[in-house]
């Protein structure tokens, strides 16, 4: 059928295109830098934006037979070992130092403020603002790319996104330090967000072997080069941080699962869950190890996990109304904090922090000095309640584990409750608003007046250039409204055994799922973080109403934080107007740049030069001088060629006419591009007057059979066939003049045979049977001379 | 491009076949029947086996406007709610027969036996017997569709093979009522994946409206028509089911997405999840109002939760171990429990039931007196242990609730553990092996000759012709080996605050881990059940070594068990032979078998009678003579209108020349297929010979863009499109000559708009700035004359 010549030339392009096989076929990892630029107004003109391409080796592996393949499996269950055990041992880190700065800041002011209030709160003014100095320093100079919570940007990656920076050693770093200061320094975030980054991160790290910039990497790592395998091990940093923030390792793995990646395996479910276990047990041996006050301050607080297994036993229908006014009450706020923050955010991103480096710090700093004034000023300003005779310990110094906080009252048995939430650290706060037998701890007034400033605090920080994660403040504001509704249900139904801190955890589910829309994942993550299955019904009721509230508002927090960060996250299902739109429409009615097989270098060059496009068809002629789409190159793939020049020819004839295959000169491992790096660029690379003169033969680099689709195929299918099957190119062509045969699903079932050698066998087999089927089919056909002329011979 | 008279034709196509949309597009479900038999050895010649298909009305809803979509939403939701609801009332009317069923025996054998041994046997034997003939009965006249436990088909149904009779109504009755009577009867199973197939069914039935052979469909249910819409509904369904049988919502959403679905969607969660909160919620009430013995016995059992909250508080490192030993016990025996049933199943399919009802019936009476003979005497052989002196309840009398069961012991403070175990429902020989604080309860010796037994059972029982499920069982099996190696370490280990029923719970996952391979969402369950969540690391860590044990021997329980019933899965990744396969070589180099546009009525039926393919390529020609392929007809589509006859037409010409659109004589509805049953046949089709001599024009009804791939794609690049599409027919067309476009990430990314008034006009402007876009870059490539041979011009 095809001209011989035209055939070898595909034979060749199929065996190496096995090596270096077909990233169309992976799910696809863009740069999303020129969409950044675009969205940031600088006036760049690419419209294309530049998408590079890793390069897989899954063919080549499989090739090398089942050995290599088993030790593949075993290095990924290894890897994520590793990710386990490093997102472990850095949460564990982070929780340290965060609970050692903080109790010290916090035993450091009371001792001060025995004395002098006026002099205590400068000392806390004071070690907030060096924290947060520290942070925001670390974040600007070192690593911009580690501000916020990382999660947008993570969740872009997995869709396809490669944001420059991201998952580089030095993000890691400025992580895990940024959110030491920011989370020390006393600021309305959390350390969460960040946690889950820098899980992807290490993984990310361990999946290319290792930094290079920072001379960290090893050659033996370098086992992944595929963006399948990457972003697998990203999923399960994803879920480890999850695991390791929250101790919540079935919330990690549905979280990676619900929130973050756009594809998932159910093969890779059992990777991740073992990543998460991996992490439990890390943390539980270290908290195991620092139970003996080993690691000072931490072990009191630490890893957040308020256990409310003690609360209430039961709950009577009537309860359900004021639950759902809770769920109301979060999706609306949620709904708010994410306007206001992408108001907030898009100003900051438009105008302050276009000034420069400097106005960022001195932003952090300013911000860090009012949730200082705040913090601090705020409960002073509070009268004192008297100790209830329950609790012996009553009056309990600030900054310790525990209710009923004494500061500034005059008598000895009394307690300020706003203090026992303000100045204390968040984990402290929550564990006191969710805590049970403590009814009246809490006066209405204090904790509006809380709310009310939390939530000014929590908006004005979002956005500040530290390490920032929404799920410890969310909670915080959310478990006050929980509480004060509470309030109100036990002032109303006073015979029921109704605990305000089960409102409270109520509260804090609600506005979560009003801000983030997580349903499934957040569900479980707070039945983990409170060691209550009992709530469980309760939750997922609160949290229906929530989200559902929400979503008639906007967006959840991440989709809104993506889209302003110029994140073009590809939605799982085809927006409406394509509907209407054909391919051909969708592809314009410009013209398509394409390579004939054999091509000069000068033209190469000019033709990258002249246009931002990643793929181009290469169109061949068969011997009978038909014109034939032989393939689709890639600009990455054409840069490497013209980078190495090895495959540089004098003539422009093709390299293998008699179909013999020329040894590729190339290692393979050139096509790898690192994580986060921008890649080659054509300007970068210097061709002499004679190279440019050469030719190229494309067939051994081009992907062969890309995937087609006819010119009047509506949009939104083709949306679905790029989105399911994570593609970066795919041909519009004419509508077909013949159909050589229909795939069924009974073409699917072939039995496997158990070994490679038996292949060449198995498939003559199969084809054998199926011409005898087709055969039959003809000799039936073939007693019916008068549905001749309908029958399309081949 | 296109010829007008052609283009016509398609556009006529594309108006009428977005009323009944592509079913290509929707997963889709194909009838098992023909493999069955094929598998079955009955000598059928068919090779193609029946696809029949649904008709979607999506797009035609979508037309309708916002506010149909809207009232589908909130229809799709009051479903899942509805499903919740029956689904949970079911669980709750099985439960309360079952209780009060085996309550009354246990009481009634327990008075007989004070005055004599043997009288006592026989009336619990006879209880037994006729309560599994009741079930065997009704499964083998009435409903033999839900014999089994009905998973191994649910998860075929999800993966598009729907299964003759699996989703009706008599067999939801069968199922509810066999399982009442198998259950209450004593054998060895459960009624755990009854639950999930009878939710699956209500959910089924909601989806069609209800039974139209029982006369109970209204049409006010017949909303949903599509393949997707259909399934997702039975995805609530599973879960609600698991969300009943164990009270563990999270488990039963997990359940549904790792076990049994094949297409996931992120948006189904939310609706699945609510389902099984809806069943939470149902359970609790019920439980609530039964509190007070209203439902007889039913309360003191009733749903398995076994608490183990007060168990275990902390473990070390030692421990892990025998935990591990525990994992390969599990991987070990699981995977034996697979082989064993798979020989034995296949030994019933081929020999015993095909003697007919009869020996069914005689053989599930047999197992069900061998059964009740072993659970009596066995116990009678073993002697009575002295009561321990910290329990006063000790001898309690069997068939009750809690530990140290009285059972033919000589003295008043005695009991006897094997009875304890053995001579009891399941769920509280369960809640006993689980029990805490009940050291050296069982001995070695008992322990062991309950696990040889039990597990000889439950082998036996597997495959009988009543509703049958493995989860209990194999948590009874898993608990003993469990309590067992417990024991050791209790003995080993002496300081250790070390419980058995710990370990217990550690065999039970593991056995369930080895025998169905399922992961989080058996760890999400384990830990609901036991309402622990400490022992989390400890479940995973048992799982994943018994899974990894297992996967070396075979498959899990369910993929063999769907081999076995002929269930053909495409499972997610594609075989290994078929990298070295083309498409071509995969549908064979047999003819195709294609329609031209307007054909006649006797060749179709001929055609059709002559071959059992399912879908047609429509090769029609332009104007200038060209043939061009127009789109794929569906045989159930043909066969709609061949019965209708209303499209029949005396001109071979086509029936708008004009292009003018032709009113379309059809209730769309005709074309949907209800779930489970067989479809139109050709030989239903009776035609005057008048009638054969009449032309049908097929333009409105075929598909218009089929997918199709290059002939020498290769066939594991063909598989993943299939698979994650999930199509019925893929067109294999020769390559393309030309390519007319390019369609890229950015191409679709096209912002939509928000009313669907302004349709129209926003896909011109998306148009005209495509345009745009493209011009530019053709006014930037001609700045350089040198590429314009390189440069394909549309």
């Amino acid at each position: 059928m095809l001209s011989n010549h035209f055939q070898n030339g595909i034979e060749t392009a199929k065996r190496v295109w096995s090596r270096i096989p077909n990233s169309e076929d992976l799910q696809y990892i863009d740069d999303a830098v020129g969409l950044l630029k675009k969205s940031d107004g600088s006036g760049v003109e690419s419209l294309d934006y530049e998408v590079i391409e890793n390069y897989a080796y899954r063919e080549e592996q499989a090739q090398r037979g089942k050995l290599y393949v088993s030790y593949l499996l075993v290095v990924k269950w290894f890897f994520a070992l590793l990710i386990g055990i490093g997102t472990g041992l850095a949460a564990v880190f982070i929780n340290i130092s965060v609970e050692n700065f903080a109790g010290w800041k916090y035993s450091l002011t009371f001792n001060i403020i025995q004395k002098s209030y006026v002099a205590g709160f400068i000392v806390y003014a004071l070690i907030n603002l060096v924290l947060v100095y520290s942070s925001v320093y670390i974040i600007t100079q070192f690593a911009p790319a580690a501000a916020g919570s990382g999660i947008p940007e993570i969740k872009g990656y997995l869709n396809g996104i490669d944001v420059h920076g991201i998952l580089l050693f030095r993000t890691l770093i400025g992580k895990i330090f940024g959110s030491i200061g920011s989370v020390g320094g006393g600021l309305a975030l959390g350390k969460e967000g960040p946690l889950v980054h820098t899980g992807a991160c290490i993984a990310s790290l361990l999946g290319q072997g290792g930094s290079t910039k920072y001379h960290l990497s090893s050659r033996w790592f370098q086992v992944f080069k595929s963006d399948r395998d990457r972003r697998d091990l990203v999923t399960c940093g994803c879920a480890a941080g999850v695991a390791a923030a929250f101790r919540a390792p079935v919330g990690g793995v549905l979280f990676a699962l619900e929130e973050v990646t756009s594809w998932w395996r159910s093969q890779l479910m059992w990777r991740v869950f073992f990543t998460s276990a991996v992490v439990a047990v890390v943390v539980r041996t270290a908290m195991g190890w620092c139970k003996d006050e080993r690691c000072g301050h931490f072990g009191s607080g630490g890893f957040i996990i308020w256990d409310v297994s003690d609360g209430q036993e039961d709950y009577s229908f009537v309860e359900l109304l004021p639950m759902a006014i809770i769920g109301v009450i979060g999706g609306l706020l949620g709904a708010l904090f994410n306007q206001l923050t992408r108001y907030i955010t898009s100003w900051r991103r438009n105008y302050l922090h276009k000034k420069g480096i400097r106005v960022k710090i001195v932003e952090a700093c300013l911000i860090s000095l009012l949730t200082s004034v705040i913090s601090f000023c705020l409960p002073l300003l509070r009268k004192c309640s008297p100790c209830p005779e329950s609790d012996p310990d009553c009056p309990r110094p600030p900054g310790m584990y525990g209710n009923y906080v004494n500061f500034f009252c005059s008598k000895e048995k009394e307690y300020n409750d706003l203090a026992t939430i303000f100045f204390n650290t968040q984990d402290d706060a929550i564990r006191n608003l969710f805590s049970a037998k403590t009814i009246h701890e809490f006066s209405a007034q204090s904790l509006l007046t809380f709310l009310v400033m939390f939530y000014a605090l929590a908006v004005v920080t979002f956005g500040t250039a530290v390490p920032a994660g929404q799920f410890v403040p969310g909670i915080m504001i959310g478990s006050t409204y929980g509480r004060l509704v509470g309030m109100l249900v036990v002032r109303h139904y006073k015979k029921l055994n109704i605990e305000e801190g089960t409102y409270a955890l109520l509260g804090a589910a609600s506005f979560l799922g009003g801000s983030m829309r997580m349903t499934v994942s957040l569900c479980v993550i707070m039945v983990e973080i409170t060691n209550n299955l009992k709530f469980l019904p309760l939750i997922m009721l609160v949290l229906l109403i929530s989200k559902a509230v929400g979503d008639a508002f906007n967006e959840g927090l991440y989709e809104e934080q993506a889209q302003l960060r110029g994140i073009p996250l590809l939605a799982p299902r085809p927006k409406y107007v394509m509907r209407n739109m054909t391919a051909r429409e969708a592809c314009g009615s410009g013209m398509v740049v394409s390579f004939p097989r054999v091509v000069k270098v000068a033209d190469v060059v000019s033709i990258l030069r002249s246009n931002k496009h990643n793929g181009f068809p290469v169109v061949d002629h068969a011997r009978s001088g038909e014109p034939l789409v032989s393939g689709l190159v890639l600009r990455s793939h054409l840069l490497v060629i013209l980078q190495s020049k090895v495959d540089f020819q004098h003539s422009p004839l093709p390299s293998d006419p008699r179909g013999e295959a020329r040894p590729i000169s190339h290692d393979f491992g050139e096509f790898a591009k690192p994580v986060s790096s921008k890649g080659i660029s054509i300007d970068d690379i210097l061709l002499s007057s004679d190279e440019l003169e050469m030719y190229m033969d494309l067939a051994p680099f081009l992907n062969p059979s890309p995937y087609i689709v006819p010119e009047d195929m509506s949009l939104s299918k083709i949306y679905n066939l790029f989105r399911q099957l994570g593609l970066r190119h795919l041909f519009v062509v004419p509508r077909p003049s013949r159909v050589l045969g229909l795939i069924t699903r009974k073409d699917l079932l072939i039995e496997d045979t158990e070994t490679v050698n038996t292949v060449e066998l198995q498939s003559t087999r199969v084809r054998m049977e199926n011409s005898d089927r087709r055969l039959m089919t003809r000799n039936a056909d073939a007693e019916r001379p008068l549905l001749n002329g309908l029958l399309v011979q081949d």
